[in-house]
């Protein structure tokens, strides 16, 4: 599948995503009033809802329902927006503006965006579980993919990789460092989108196998595509400046093996991650294989 | 049961649970070692580990085993824990010290102390997992309290009284406003405790009850308590400066009520908490009933 074919699939989902989202935590709950805005506010900020998108792709590659899909694609979403009002505070990245609105703490101030965070990493669990509560997902795979969202995104997975990036901002010295941090500051959550989809779905361990490995490619792919992006992409585009991983001296992919290798990098990658689906053990890898295709080439 | 019959049981369990906690992020897991060291810190930091007491006395008293409620018990550890750290950050109360010790973002920076709370956070509901995967909890017990930990310290629990807490310092205007920051903030993760041990030992839908009530007594008992100590207690064994309250202008129980009706107050909660596991419904309810007079007469 190419990407003009693949778009309306991707345009479909993240607008169903987005919708869902709206609505995850209900009206009716006894909410303080600025907390819920703060929370809206970074989920409605517009991203690509990549994450939900690899969630029910992986479900439907294995013929798996959309619906029961969609509680663990918010929670993922929410978990990604979470460490993105977290990532941005002063005390972090301090950064002022995110996809080109202020970030949450500057609207909200800093003690909200701390509690904003704190309340969509907690009530990204609690959606989880709805797969099963409402759309019978079997208790089993529910928990499984409680333990996996715990394991991909806690200090073993993407905490652990933002701690490495936080500590290595005075100077890495070699690929392997990079490398762990992107596997797990953003490969992580990707890959366990892709494992939750095929849970939904009953995958078997080969089909798990076969996702993880997509998922893991695809993950390195996309974030050595954001370093070159960075360096050569178009600012009205990306909707930030290029440049800022030279300006804030961060190390990334073309810095310690040139673009050229960095794109041949993402090339092979993408290669292995359709490999890994294509073949049979996935049954309709269509949609996967159009969004590796799509990610590799964009532009933004 | 009395004061001094219940010691030695809080004091066996929170051994175990201290130790417990110890090791509860694996040493063979490849995560950064300041990340490591920075969870570790503020869980050794040695509360009164009152929380996952609750757990595992409500599980034993419906005849629960004490090993399938460890797991429970330190995850809700982890998630108090992290919400003491967050709450201590410079955007937040801004302490330098808790029991005695520097705070976490004293010791390790304040980007790492938000990253290690966030860590503490997730890693909790990969503990709640560990019930079913080594203890023997049924997949849907286990879902359930990962349900219910997720909606008692998020946004309509926990975070929620936090940040009703944070706006009420502009300036309470009655107790119902405090006694809502107080049922959310402390009280929420307090049911969630007696309510998840009851689960861990298939308790029957009358033996939620009782426990939720009797949670929900001793839980609001305990703040109470809390802002009358801060008001008259003993600062050598509190081990912190008493009369903050007065000073921060912070609202309380006595501001509202009087000393002696805050303290008629604490009374007849615990009173009404030990009534609601007397009579029947819990088989084994002396640890709780030595639990809630504990708390009732301790002084710090």
């Amino acid at each position: 599948m190419d990407k003009q074919e693949i778009t309306p699939y991707i345009e479909e989902i993240s607008a169903l995503v987005t919708s869902q989202l709206q609505q995850t935590v209900p009206a009716t709950w006894d909410i303080p009033a600025h907390l819920r805005e703060a929370m809206s506010y970074s989920l409605m900020a517009g991203g690509k809802r990549l994450r939900p998108l690899l969630v029910i792709a992986a479900a439907e590659a294995l013929q798996g329902r959309r619906e029961a899909a969609l509680p663990v694609a918010c929670a993922v979403e929410m978990v990604h927006t979470y460490s993105l009002i977290h990532d941005d505070l002063p005390a972090m990245d301090d950064d002022d503006y995110r996809r080109g609105k202020p970030t949450n703490h500057k609207v909200f101030g800093e003690a909200m965006a701390i509690l904003a965070g704190d309340a969509l990493l907690t009530h990204a669990f609690y959606s989880v579980v709805q797969a099963s509560r409402h759309h019978g997902v079997p208790a089993e795979a529910a928990l499984a993919i409680v333990e996996e969202l715990s394991l991909f995104a806690g200090p073993s997975g993407m905490v652990g990789g933002q701690v490495a990036d936080m500590e290595g901002e005075q100077g890495l010295t070699n690929l392997d460092q990079l490398r762990y941090i992107h596997e797990h500051k953003t490969g992580d959550l990707i890959v366990f989108c892709l494992k939750a989809g095929g849970r939904i779905a009953s995958a078997t361990t080969e089909q798990l196998q076969a996702l993880e490995t997509f998922g893991r490619a695809i993950g390195l792919a996309f974030q050595i595509q954001d370093d070159i992006l960075d360096l050569v992409g178009d600012e009205s585009k990306l909707g930030k400046k290029t440049q800022s991983d030279v300006k804030q001296q961060k190390v990334t992919y073309p810095y310690f093996i040139g673009l050229e290798e960095s794109r041949a990098e993402v090339d092979r990658l993408t290669k292995q991650a359709k490999e890994a689906v294509s073949g049979g053990v996935i049954p309709q890898p269509e949609c996967l294989i159009g969004i590796a295709n799509y990610l590799m080439n964009r532009d933004r």
